[in-house]
């Protein structure tokens, strides 16, 4: 039995990119219209769009928001394509550790240097290609479900981190993919979710969409996770990835290193699902993967209203953190589930 | 040099009990005066006071307030005090999981039984007791700072966890009353403070004391611990507690367990500061600490507003988890630092 999601997070819709606010859940579940390539480029970086598959199409959409723009400027062919190729090199700069949108961003830069069309054609192209991407991004979304869902024990709680979801994807989620495919097999599992300081991403939006979608789902602060491992409370972690090296080592949102740790501690299985483009072979381990520091405002404030003193108080806030290949039991993709060695095991599926 | 620390948490002044009220901090710095022993109860368990010294030095308070009403009452002193002791057997039940508040209520039946005096002389000597049991705290702490002081590397990072600060005793600290005396002996030493969801006494309180006291501070989020103790950010913890048992196992406040897992992953020191008073022998492992389940409120919502949907998501808020033995580097009391075989050092402590 297949599990049918309420969910479509981003989509093409004839001119302009269609997506969900994802700013404004759990207060509101609204649409916007991202109709330039600039808008697209913000709506990235102020993450209205995040996790690292959707973004992905987020900066295929902005590509074809840019030349649709560029299209208007009389341009000659060859300079067209040069500024749209600069314009696409720029869309990957709309956050720094999420591979997926360098990856999918590149795969525009390749329909139009392999094109043969006219201006016209070339977006027309573009736009086939995104929808594409999308497309894709959903069927691999439920192999990689499919897959994770044959190492979930039955009546299992899951725990995850942050959102890797069907808001962080076009519409089935990677982690909460396993999730579902796992729950249309047994509907006796459930899940825990982290709350994901500091942009709160795991009480927000995991549990909105779990809710939305009928799945059970318990919502814990971040520091709780060890406290109900050692009670026997949590049989597997499942996370998503915004970089995943070539030697296993993951970038995913912060706090999920120290999730991590306390599963070892505990031999409780660690998984981590992604698409193959979340993979960076062009990188040996993790401590090449750049970590965004994001605004301190994150952590200062929540809903607009300082949490802590504004005088005297210092904040790191790093977005991401990485996760050594010996923390992880699995990585779970479109082609199967990945095991250690990572450094064999990921060069052999990109063959 | 003796570190002067600007903030008086509780004190007993003449016919009530002056407090800090710590809900509104970091917005507003204000005292409450408690004038009866409901008041007390409620003022305990709505965290207006909060920490574990803290909460038995009000717990000893409330007794007071308690002799202070039935005192109007014309009850014969046996009834007087056979109702004093009821109340006070009351009082210990405001919170459920800090040994100290237990501890500070028995040591005012004690004099309530111990006493010659009539009703009168009684509420006095309670009353002296009470402004020793403050003065004791804050003679308490410092010896914990100065023993703990001593195990503080040059140019320390040192990670705290909650507040166990002097918003959490009388006015000095125990946790930071280790920070203050090591600050006296070495400005170069900061710290870092976790936020400690769901009630961010590290983002609202420790923050707040510790810039009133101008000691460097910067404020992360719970996952984040393990992020910069990896990066080699943290040279050491130290955690305050809420009740240790007679094999060192520690109860503290929700998200310790996680960051001593962290720091034994990388091998940090992880100590912890607590008053000979929140060793509860009587127990032989944390296994018997009741751990008190607090409102789901404090998870679904941050400064009244919700931050998860409020249908359709379950929610569980243990307030304390339990940090094995074998995750502690020491503990620090006023009689020194207490090292493993926990078991044998502690018994011989209470010799």
């Amino acid at each position: 039995m297949e599990f049918k999601s309420k969910i479509k997070t981003i989509e093409w819709v004839d001119t302009y990119s269609k997506m969900v606010d994802q700013t404004v859940i759990p207060y509101e579940y609204k649409f916007v219209n991202i109709t330039s390539g600039d808008e697209m480029f913000n709506a990235i970086r102020n993450m209205i769009v995040r996790g690292a598959p959707a973004i992905g199409i987020a900066g295929a959409h902005g590509v074809i928001l840019y030349a649709q723009e560029l299209e208007k400027q009389n341009l000659s062919r060859s300079e067209f394509v040069n500024k749209l190729i600069e314009k696409a090199e720029y869309m990957k700069t709309s956050r720094p550790t999420a591979v997926n949108l360098m990856w999918a961003c590149q795969k525009q830069i390749e329909v139009i240097k392999n094109s043969n069309a006219d201006i016209k054609g070339i977006i027309e192209e573009l736009k086939q290609n995104g929808i594409k991407l999308e497309n894709e991004d959903i069927e691999i979304n439920k192999k990689i479900g499919d897959y994770g869902a044959e190492v979930v024990p039955e009546g299992a709680t899951i725990l995850t981190h942050c959102n890797a979801g069907a808001l962080a994807t076009v519409g089935y989620g990677t982690a909460l993919g396993v999730v579902r495919s796992a729950y249309a097999k047994d509907n006796t599992i459930q899940v825990f979710a982290d709350e994901t300081r500091p942009r709160q991403q795991g009480s927000r939006i995991t549990t909105f969409e779990l809710a939305m979608d009928g799945i059970p789902v318990t919502l814990i602060t971040d520091g709780m996770c060890s406290y109900f491992m050692k009670k026997g409370m949590i049989d597997m972690v499942v996370v998503g990835a915004d970089r995943i090296a070539a030697n296993g080592d993951t970038a995913n949102k912060i706090g999920t290193y120290t999730v991590a740790i306390a599963a070892k501690y505990h031999n409780i299985p660690f998984y981590v699902a992604a698409p193959l483009s979340t993979i960076d072979i062009s990188i040996k381990s993790g401590d090449e993967i750049p970590i965004e520091e994001r605004s301190h405002e994150e952590v200062t404030h929540i809903n607009g209203k300082p949490v802590c003193p504004l005088k005297g108080v210092n904040v790191i806030n790093p977005g991401f953190d990485v996760t050594p290949h010996e923390l992880i039991t699995g990585i779970i993709t479109e082609k199967g589930i990945l095991r250690p060695d990572y450094n064999k095991s990921i060069r052999e599926i990109f063959v």
